[in-house]
């Protein structure tokens, strides 16, 4: 036990010096000429204050959170600072992603001064830094949390102390997240659609002109939503995900006799399990960024990251090979009562292996699908495309029946995914694949942040304006930014379903082990949960939840309009008010507009947050007083299926739809339809409009949302296990 | 019992007299100059091609399903005949209503040449005959069947048989009703978007314009999908929701002693209590319609449709106690089985009474809620209005954030609903308060069909030039149309969702039926079906549930993009072959657009149909090949659950936001925001062309297709039931 949570965290511990030593090897790289820099300064300088301010709200509303778990469970510190280091190493995963990200999107516009391969290297290399953080924080945390209550401070691993230090810690990473996605969410499409609409609609300049006072405050969005919230986010599903598994463990193979080769028992067994997987992957996920290389007199950019995501994927096999031979052995049965009345259920750890196999699989499978409805090269943004040249309603209506139709595959993923690892090795099964499809964390997330880079990266080639090879090179880095931006959305989005019914089941079966211990849980004393759809209660639950997502979203939407509104007015009062803007005689006032959105940001996202906070406690209390505690704990149980349920699909829509009309615009500037300029084009930017706020707010905020209802719900019980008699 | 039955079957008689009589009166009214009825013709002629084509398509393939329904069930012709009556009489009332729809246009345009109040005369009772063809039909078919199976042939009431044909029958009605809103909503938007592009935004000439070769079919798609569609929409969602409380009461009161007073037995008074209601708020509704007049001197139409629908809920309260006290009395107690693990379940009449009110009161706070939604005197439809001035952009993404918020209120609306029916009767009070909530289906649907009453009106008043003022007078009409469309929607998907709640319970209950008897049904000998949402196979049926209404939405507005771009490209060459028809020389082909769309629409409307059909079956199917018949059953039933849950919130979304970007579009257009012809408008126009396919195609739409699976579902189970052992 302590030499295999040693190595895991140092297998962290070695993603965070890959994370170091890769960033001085950005550092070291040219940053360009004088009037890049200075642009690059102000990207900086934007970035920093924006996620100094957001962080500083945060941190008010974590104390707060933090002073309120200490009350609700009795000065016990084990879920304060478990909520405190899920927070903290969050925000500072996405903080130090960002930090590199604005330094190295001006060095690699430098870089493809001198060629594509070393644009591609730069931008690659900072994208790299921000995964091995978020996998490498998210896998020291967890581990090395366990470590201290296991190890350090010797409580039971299948104690509820233990439980609840993972809960709350998974609860840190998720505040967070949902702040980010939201506030990071919320001023980056802000910047976008408002600058879009004053900028190019308006005063008809093109994209990143530095007469638009905009422009400074769209790149700062890059990173600060893109960059620093998708770390955010992912660290949370992570996080969540194998903490989930964890406690799934720590119920589930309780009483269960260790395997054949002793040492540790079943509860040990199976909590280390998704640590060593992540660990393990964690370093798959380093080898494989040595593969992403363009290959001989390529520029298929796309084709040089995917080599580098196939070679991690499969590493990852033989590593997941290695870890179940060494922790739960090929061949030793476990037996666990499975669910659904079909009763006991065997599996081995070979049946965990091809579980985890199953999850690397549903990886691969929703990239592709993700790529096949936003790449260009398909029918879904094609169709898109063809739908602008009668106007721009008919680009909208098409591309909502796209982001509709998007669900769909993706939804049978997972659906074969569930029957497959439940059919496998039960509950734990499942969790097991997704625990495996996370552990790819490090390696997506440098994928995709390499998207705001290469998209800075252009933004400061047009600024400083360079000679336009530079841009074409800029231009084509970012074209696949924008795919692997969607693919990582449709990754994070399918893991995030799956991980939340992990989470359903730990929020069952904790349930299931108050109420089978009395005498310790007196709340508990002669429950009887009915969770069948039936029970009228799971019904309200399931509408309830449902709604959620709906009204999040909604929230979400309308902040980015009001942000872009606001927007709009002050692009338009300096046009006005600085006559000389327009012929390049005065500077606008960049940091204006970036004030104006820091403010709106953090102003919009608290209140959307405070639903999947609320939601849980509020329908406990109405429910429980109308019908009693046990249909109340059915109705909150079934509202975290529903949230899971209509948060799935609307998430999943939003993000493909939204990457769909991202790209039928690209689609139609590279000349198709009449090519930029025309009518059909017009159209196809009021759909990328719309679709902003669809995949880069609404959608990924999504996400965390789901996870946060959740988790909510498990503190609940646990807030329950510690009253007195109902 | 039989003179209950007789009453009741009067009073679906005296709808359809009322309808006669109506009629009459409609057609005695003066039909204008020769302009305005060659106008008028040529949308007759155009609705009646139309319908006559769908309504062949639709024979064959209900030929095709009798015979399968006969071959299924060993050629037993009571669920067979069942099918065939629902589906004849759902035709008949959608095909006569349109009949009189597309005759009291244009005497609605006359009748408006001479004052508000006339125009608003003709106009409603046009309306009346379709609502009262529909509540009468229904309710004739329903107590029709009924009286010949156990009166007549003498079956028992809770026997199967009469289950079946009852089942059958809603299956009729649910077919013609998908296809007829697909259909028609695809024929309607298609002319309406395709028409608009081209007209408005590419020729800049007035909707309605004579000149545009789409404007008759425009005008034949309001009657063939707001007239027929909606009215086949209603008939199927009040067939299908009193069948379902019919066999609810089968199952749920067998074995149930009678009430004191003796006579008839508890399952005959329960199966008859819904007819009941049925039949008494016929009448109120009937009466209702004379409270349809202007105040004196005043112009508020809205006002004047609402003193109506008032009269008629207030009446119902009264009859609604008469009939409570004749056929189950006040204060007999009864016991019934309850759900959710809460043991027995005693009720009286009165708590019935109680329900049947709650019903009446669910309807009046959706009707307020849709209002709030999609009028333009509130926050939502303002705001989409204001978000009209930065772009067609914001106008869409605050459209679709209005269409997500809409959501939340109905769903807490339904939660209340379900919750206080269930306390005050259990699943059979559901029941009863979503059969009292459709009662008003014939008051509701007289709303409704007033709508492209007026829409015609306004279209012949344009195309034949009359005076401004008519137009004025038909403008008036029109707007209201607008609103009470809306609401028709919100009532129809409010109470969809809660009758598809009933239909749910009515699969379970089925299940739970067969299974007690392994005697006569050896297939179901020891299933124990689990519908807990612990169960893996009951999350996947909630995902694959949850598909369907994306995957069928995606369809339904696809296909609306292709009959637009078909339309747009038929009047582009019309203008481009016949040059003469801009400046009046010439005349627009304008059958060959109806031609076009009904072809498209036909076509189109067969593929997304087929979902709901196959869904259950290829789930029953795959889930029985993995893990038995069990698991099977089970997850068909969460697969119900899931498609209520995202189609219910889909379709409200759709609704609702459709309505809020057409009355925003209305409000600027009445000098806000710069007015007609400003960039707002434009706006706002691209947002109402978005908004036509979610509203008037793929949002109703969405409605039959929950309850066709359902229906489905349930012919699975009697289909089983008449095998062998498993």
């Amino acid at each position: 036990m302590t030499l295999a949570l040693v190595l895991v965290i140092l297998a962290g511990l070695v993603a965070v010096g890959y994370g170091i030593i890769t960033t001085q090897q950005v550092m070291k790289a040219p940053a360009g000429n004088e009037r890049m820099q200075e642009i690059a300064g102000a990207i900086q300088e934007g970035a920093s204050a924006y996620l100094s301010k957001q962080y500083t709200t945060i941190a008010i509303v974590g104390a707060v959170a933090t002073v309120l778990l200490l009350l609700f469970f009795g000065f016990d510190f084990v879920p304060a600072f478990g909520f405190v280091i899920g927070a903290v190493l969050s925000g500072a995963a996405g903080y130090i992603g960002m930090l590199i990200s604005v330094r190295a999107n001006v060095r690699t516009t430098e870089a493809s001064r001198h060629g594509l391969q070393q644009g591609l290297d730069i931008a690659f290399k900072a994208g790299a830094v921000t995964g091995m953080l978020v996998a490498g924080l998210a896998l020291l945390g967890l581990a090395g949390y366990f470590a201290i209550l296991t190890l350090g401070l010797g409580f039971e691993e299948e104690s509820r102390r233990v439980v609840n230090g993972l809960v709350a810690l998974s609860l840190g990473a998720s505040l967070i997240s949902v702040f980010a996605r939201l506030g990071g969410g919320i001023f980056t499409k802000g910047a976008d659609v408002g600058g879009d609409l004053v900028g190019k609609v308006e005063a008809g300049i093109p994209e990143d002109d530095p007469r638009n006072a905009a422009t400074i405050a769209d790149n700062v969005g890059d990173n600060v939503g893109d960059c620093a919230g998708m770390a955010a986010d992912l660290f949370e599903t992570y996080v969540v995900t194998i903490a989930a598994t964890m406690v799934l463990a720590s119920i589930l193979f309780v009483g269960i006799p260790a395997g054949e080769d002793g040492g540790l028992s079943a509860v040990q067994t199976f909590m280390l399990y998704p640590l060593a997987i992540g660990g393990s992957c964690i370093l798959t996920s380093i080898a494989g960024t040595y593969f992403v290389k363009l290959s001989k007199g390529s520029t298929n950019v796309m084709g040089a990251l995917y080599k580098g995501l196939i070679a991690t994927g499969v590493l990852s096999i033989g590593a997941l090979l290695i870890v179940t031979y060494f922790v739960t052995g090929f061949s030793d049965q476990y037996v666990i009562p499975g669910a659904g009345g079909d009763g006991l259920r065997t599996f081995t750890g070979m049946s965990l292996f091809w579980c985890g196999l199953l999850g690397l699989a549903v990886t691969g499978a929703i990239v592709w699908v993700t790529e096949y409805y936003t790449g260009t090269g398909f029918r879904p943004v094609k169709s898109v495309a063809k739908a602008s040249e009668s106007g721009h309603g008919t680009n909208v209506i098409q591309g909502l029946a796209v982001s509709m139709e998007a669900t769909a595959l993706p939804a049978l993923i997972i659906i074969v995914g569930i029957v497959t690892a439940f059919s496998l090795a039960g509950l734990y099964g499942i969790a097991i694949a997704v625990t495996t499809m996370l552990a790819l964390a490090g390696m997506i997330v440098a994928l995709d942040a390499f998207g705001p880079v290469t998209d800075n990266a252009g933004g400061i080639a047009e600024m400083s304006e360079l000679e336009g090879s530079v841009r074409d090179t800029t231009d084509a880095l970012d074209a696949v930014g924008n795919t692997t931006k969607a693919v990582t959305k449709g990754y994070a989005i399918g893991s995030a379903g799956l991980g939340a019914l992990v989470l359903f089941a730990a929020y069952a079966e904790d349930l299931r082990y108050f109420a089978s211990k009395p005498e310790t849980y007196p709340f508990f004393d002669g429950l009887v949960v009915d969770y069948s759809l039936i029970n009228p209660y799971v019904i309200v639950g399931l509408f309830f939840g449902g709604l959620l997502p709906f009204l999040f979203g909604s929230m979400a939407m309308m902040a980015v309009g009001r942000a872009a509104s606001a927007i709009v007015e002050e692009v338009r009062r300096q046009f006005k008010e600085k006559p000389g803007i327009m012929d390049r005689t005065e500077k606008p006032d960049y940091a204006r507009a970036v004030d104006l959105l820091t403010g709106a940001a953090i102003k919009e996202m608290i209140l959307p947050s405070l639903l999947p906070i609320l939601g849980p406690i509020v329908l406990y209390i109405a429910v429980g007083a109308v019908a009693g505690t046990a249909q109340a704990l059915a109705a909150v149980g079934a509202m975290l299926m529903g949230v899971i349920i209509t948060g799935l699909f609307l998430a999943l829509s939003m993000t493909a739809g939204g990457g769909a009309w991202d790209n039928a615009k690209k689609y139609i500037e590279d000349g198709n339809h009449g090519g930029k300029g025309s009518e059909a084009h017009k159209a196809a930017v009021t759909g990328d409009t719309v679709g902003d706020p669809y995949k880069d707010t609404a959608g990924p905020a999504v996400n965390p949302m789901i996870k946060i209802t959740n988790i909510v719900a498990l503190l609940l019980l646990a807030f329950l296990a510690s009253q007195g008699a109902a």
